[in-house]
């Protein structure tokens, strides 16, 4: 393992500058000594875009490639056409980078709210497809504006992105104690894209018996998220159904202010880039209101991702330590919230 | 308004044969002695498929133009390969009888459990679109069942097609208290579709100054009908997008055993179609297991779209009264439900 991180920063808009601040506090604070930390900051988003026109040229898309991993806090602003960014950005560095697993983590951590009764035990993870379906861009519209338009928007599957993204999905469940995988699409209707999702899934399956496997329509999925969120263990899904799953699931285990993501591709090809669920919130942005915590279980995916396993537990347990004792009434800063997890790692 | 009631009616499988027998039960119970109601029954869904191989004849296509309308119980088998029904039948009635309105309220009834925590009161309607986006069945599968596979799925929205979902959205939001509507779509990612949407609510909105309106993406909208289902009154949003949201909100409000909906045509050209949100559910059919409510109240929209305004209340009455007085405890046939809301009605 290299003793050394080379990490690329793009804290991007709204709150995106604060939680990564409090990530960087907590990942300064977790290394062993002997690990060299650089870290490079890219000024991308919307103040970016208002002032040159660019959203991610070339040749920092090319800078970024040499970096170990990135760090990203959050990319839009109401003030930029919507999609803009979002494309041209956001999405340009997971296509660019080929990050096609989207690993995202849910976990109802001691005494947080849920707006479930009853308290499920909720731990699962959605491993998200991140480089396919309708997030490719193709579609367009024609006679645009006029009463004849028509808008086509394209989904693209691969029994190549399809097979890499599910292989991933068994090799998590397999080293999971649940051993539990769950195949999520709308193979009744989106009969091509489904029936190769289904077909993939079911031929990976064969290598690994000792996974127990279930397909759930995304619209039925959603209905367990609420009524039995326990009985998920790893989800496997297409870019847009995980997309919408990993919201409802941040939202059925405490908010997106507690949900972690990282965009992964595990050949290590390109560096992988780990960022909160949750969006720019500008009209929090500023004030320290926004909770970083979402950022800090990021950088504990980073850290797993670049092989630095026990500093990665060690924030979850900081994490999971800190919720077990924050008191619902105090509201603390985000700096606050910060320093309390870079102290306890 | 005439006062006769020639209705299709189509069991379909599983527990469609069950809950449809409740409704036609409620539906004779509330209707005046002098309105004639007469029904012819269609056999179509997975036996008659496993028998001939048809899913729906264009003779029995035409056959069911003339009708005023259709009750349609749920369609689905896990012995027919997934899609076959759904397009050949389901989504061909939809589409063949131009279903652009796919109505679904949804309600909290009291004394109903809700997975939510602290009872929200919710109460809104969405308003899904029927004929396009990714349900149109274009796609294709290239070089299928080899490494080289490409699956597509092409998501259709026209001017044309969109323009009247959104008015009649306008206009349902128009004719209730609270005068709301939300757009849901993904336009940060969706960008030609969404712009579109988004482009055509807008300008339908300045015609409609007195209904207030707001815009959420597809996964931020997943997290509001978890943790403030109660902002919502209308919701206007694409077909997939549609049946994901109208899940999860059946799921909040009670479980689909009461979400009813009807896929209707408002221009009168061709007979609407009303059915239970729930599928077929195999594994408790035949049992009378099965919640008829959700049946009971596809026909009270039913009634309320033949003109029958005051009939659809009264049963919508006798769905509150009911559940009001439901005992959690005790567990009721499908057929005693049946009885109690005829009694009631
Ligand atoms: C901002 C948006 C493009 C993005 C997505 O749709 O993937 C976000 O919702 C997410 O989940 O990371
Ligand atoms: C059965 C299926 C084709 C259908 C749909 O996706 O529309 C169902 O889920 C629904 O919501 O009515």
């Amino acid at each position: 393992m290299s003793r050394s991180i080379d990490l690329a920063v793009i804290p991007g808009d709204g709150i995106g500058q604060e939680v990564v601040a409090q990530g960087l506090k907590v990942l300064n604070a977790v290394l062993p000594q002997d690990v060299k930390l650089e870290t490079k900051e890219y000024d991308l988003g919307a103040q970016r875009w208002h002032r040159t026109g660019d959203t991610l040229p070339d040749a920092e898309l090319e800078a970024l490639k040499n970096h170990d991993a990135i760090l990203l806090g959050a990319i839009g602003d109401p003030s930029v056409p919507s999609g803009v960014l979002e494309r041209g950005l956001l999405l340009k560095l997971r296509f660019a980078f080929d990050h096609f697993i989207n690993l995202r983590p849910s976990k109802l951590f001691p005494n947080t709210a849920t707006p479930l009764a009853g308290r499920p035990d909720i731990d699962f993870v959605v491993v998200r497809e991140g480089t396919e379906g309708p997030y490719t861009g193709n579609g367009g519209s024609l006679r645009t504006g006029t009463p004849a338009e028509v808008a086509t928007e394209v989904s693209v599957n691969t029994a190549y992105g399809v097979e890499r993204v599910v292989r991933d999905a068994f090799e998590r469940a397999a080293a999971r104690p649940r051993k539990k995988l769950t195949l999520v699409h709308k193979n009744n209707v989106l009969v091509y894209a489904g029936h190769l999702w289904k077909n993939t899934f079911d031929k990976v399956a064969a290598e690994y018996p000792q996974v127990s496997t279930d397909y759930l329509h995304v619209d039925a999925a959603t209905i367990f998220f609420v009524t039995q969120p326990e009985r998920f263990d790893v989800i496997v899904t297409d870019n847009l159904f995980g997309d919408i799953l990993t919201d409802l699931a941040a939202a059925v285990t405490g908010g997106i202010g507690l949900a972690a993501s990282g965009n992964i591709n595990p050949t290590g090809a390109f560096p992988s880039m780990f960022e909160p669920v949750h969006g720019s919130a500008p009209d929090i942005a500023g004030q320290g209101k926004a909770d970083p915590t979402a950022t800090v279980l990021s950088v504990a995916l980073l850290l797993r991702h670049l092989g630095y396993e026990a500093e990665a537990v060690r924030i979850e347990d900081a994490v999971s330590a800190d919720l077990a004792e924050r008191d619902g009434a105090a509201t603390r800063t985000t700096d606050e919230i910060g320093d309390a997890l870079a102290v306890r790692v």
